[in-house]
């Protein structure tokens, strides 16, 4: 009789499957009050490689980090309709202080527009302070009726940038460049997944937004992930919290602002963007993990070779592991590594060893061969920037396979059983988008034609691509 | 007529002065609640370098991070007394969460004790399962009715190691290793503050532990800031939460837990403990930038210069800032800089290039001098260096001269006025800390009449440290 398998298949139950992932690779559980997440080590290992290739490429498009409070007067919220329509229905609201009723009662951020918008007020003065480029790491409360963890949690961390302009052609250019050159660039190079990159329609738009953008992934499922959002704001908060500047001439004008942001949520992206019947996949350019050197038995000099070779892989630049842990079976800690998804294992053992070779398995194929104990250091790097690639091609390949060109509403609403539906625009208006509602299924972005980021959803020849949505 | 100083001196008043250098080194601004805070990018900075520092030394105690719910149960808060007694009276509370009631109002964590400890219970099943080692970098609230910056905000940053171990004699050998592997050695080395390590009396000790151990520093007006807090936790928190093991015997045993913390409260050390009337002084191994090439004026080819020299000390392994603002003054541009503390000033002219120099400005002395433009690069390391090393024995000095050996606690409290006493821990006894309490005078710590730490109250011949404090 075949071994019952230890994740439920995607293929029976994709959301449990998902779930299982959760709990076997020890990524998270849930909190104790209703929609939050404990994220364990080996998730928040992964959330910190996120944070530090995401922060590396914020700093370079000249983002400077800054800290503003968890705790914003309930007041503010006010202060810009849409804003405040679209978020109090999702808001945590603190009502005691210290022992006492709160004269004003205080939100719990959901996101920090209205706080970071009243300082920009105070430290803009002169087109000489703009842009003004911050983004802060942080967590935030949304009230999650339906919560699923990395998902959709009541509490997420998450960056969000917020920068200020002197024109609207400015902030459009950066809101795009943090897009481009922050968002797509680390979820391609380093997620290795594909996103669909385009913009929201007019329904679909962050509350107090004139335009987002956002970059769609499809999960193994064929759903679609947003995976991160760039904002224009136009002048709506900037109005709201009178933002001006001395221009050039010594004339005021209001400031033109933007936000952006992405969340754990990429951490779901990440586990049912690669993941298999197996477990998770990390990317090699993601993994804190990259290789684990596995000893089987610490016989015939074996636990010293595996140590020798942890320490070449260290030195030939690769994240390496040391699993000398005998005293646990190796088929369960090889099963262990293989759920957590580390890209590469290379298993010592005395009966390998015996022929100068160890055994390299690699998680995305999970294929095994014998590779020679002497030359393993050395060929390990390249083997992670292959599995790297190919971990791409492959979700590529899903997602061109299951991405269908078609011409109307109906046929979009069929596509949409297992993918992504691509059709004009034109052939959707706003009617359409209330009949695709009516069956859970969103226009997930605009693209031109050429796939390009329209800057309008009035630019001619747009095309849509829609799906169901986590 | 002298031009009035940017900044109060610190001798007119210190508490101003602190404020000022808030301000005008950009670093915070309170927040629209009371007692939250804003932290600028130049505080923030700060504070990223205090993570990366600490967080690299945190792992390498072998502690790894993970993350835990703001939101705890109200009734949590219940299940240790101790614990409930401390923290009640500085609790923030939501009671209203997506537009409703909540059935159980949800506590904004103070500390993550009670959540952390309920998850222990789940985890841990084996003494195998021990030690388990975690960190979280978190922000937490508490209502603070006197709040200053940095030092005792509503919000503030920090990190929080728990732990726990198959025995008394692991967690306080853990404890302790926190202490001075992580703590003092972080605070000696990169923030070049001396600290007095020692413990807490039982009066001054954390709300739930069985043993505090602690770092205090000497800040410029001669009072303590306590910079860090290890604390044994006994089994308080592991028969709150039933957390209990099987030992190797088979039998069912409770785990010992610790407890380890240092916060954004060190930023307010830095300010006071090196601060002078010119502003901040950033110790090298910590600033985020440790020197800035100023352009004083971009003739005779002065532009290309201090680029080539940034290039030449960024290849040199510095950490360095291009100031090329040429449109802001000069004198503007210096004092800022001088205000915000980085170590060293390359100021690059026309005039001095024209003698093959660049002058070097250290700010930890003020002193100016010129060097060879094609020696400079080469020169800066070491200089870091000295600097690094100056403003320890300056800090050092200062505390020596301020700390002084006395017998009773009535000359103890006198000494409080302008420092530090020593005196033995028998002379002050329960009755003597009431009275140091009536003058808002406190047992900073207690150590080993060698300046060991001890391990308990109750070892003979124990010296106490007392101050005033922040």
């Amino acid at each position: 009789m075949a071994k019952a398998p230890i994740l439920t298949p995607q293929a029976d139950n994709f959301p449990q499957w998902y779930q299982d992932v959760l709990a076997k690779a020890e990524l998270a559980e849930n909190g104790p009050v209703r929609g939050t997440m404990v994220i364990r080590p080996y998730g928040y290992a992964i959330w910190e490689r996120m944070q530090s290739e995401m922060d590396a490429r914020i700093k370079t498009a000249g983002a400077a980090n800054a800290y503003f409070p968890l705790f914003i007067p309930e007041s503010y919220f006010h202060k810009e309709a849409e804003h405040v329509a679209g978020f109090s229905p999702e808001l945590a609201v603190v009502t005691i202080g210290g022992g006492k009723d709160l004269e004003e009662p205080v939100v719990v951020r959901p996101t920090s527009e209205m706080v970071i918008n009243s300082y920009f007020a105070k430290w803009i003065q002169s087109y000489r302070d703009l842009p003004l480029l911050l983004n802060q790491w942080a967590n935030v409360v949304r009230w999650e009726l339906r919560p699923r963890m990395f998902l959709r949690t009541t509490e997420f961390l998450w960056q969000e940038g917020h920068t200020a302009h002197a024109s609207e052609a400015d902030a459009r250019s950066y809101a795009r460049r943090i897009l481009f050159e922050v968002y797509e660039d680390f979820m391609v190079k380093v997620l290795a997944l594909p996103v669909f990159v385009g913009a929201k329609t007019a329904r679909e738009r962050f509350a107090g937004a004139t335009f987002t953008y956002c970059l769609e992934g499809m999960m193994g499922d064929g759903k679609a992930l947003q995976m991160g959002t760039s904002h224009e704001l136009g002048q709506n908060f900037a109005r709201a919290f009178d933002t001006t500047f001395l221009d050039e001439n010594g004339e005021r004008q209001l400031v033109w602002t933007t936000s952006w942001g992405t969340s754990t949520r990429m951490v779901g992206g990440l586990i049912m963007g690669h993941g298999d019947d197996k477990g998770l996949r990390v990317p090699p350019a993601l993994a804190a993990t990259q290789a684990v050197v596995l000893l089987v038995k610490d016989d015939d000099g074996a636990g010293d070779a595996a140590a020798r070779l942890a320490s070449e892989l260290r030195a030939a630049g690769v994240r390496v592991e040391l699993d000398a842990r005998v005293a646990t079976s190796f088929g369960r800690r090889a099963t262990d590594w293989e759920i957590k998804g580390v890209p590469v294992r290379l298993e010592v053992g005395p009966r390998d060893l015996a022929e100068g070779n160890v055994t390299v398995v690699r998680r995305d194929t999970n294929e095994k061969r014998p590779v020679a104990l002497d030359a393993v250091a050395a060929a390990i790097p390249a083997l992670l920037d292959e599995i790297q690639q190919r971990l791409f091609d492959q979700a590529l390949a899903r997602r061109d396979a299951n991405t269908i060109d078609v011409a109307t509403v109906d046929e979009a609403l069929e596509a949409s059983a297992t993918g992504f539906a691509r059709l004009p625009w034109a052939a959707i208006g706003s009617s359409g988008e209330d009949r695709l509602g009516q069956a859970a299924v969103t226009v997930r972005c605009l693209q031109r034609a050429d796939g390009g980021v329209p800057e309008s959803e009035d630019e001619p020849d747009l095309v849509a691509i829609v799906g169901r949505s986590y």
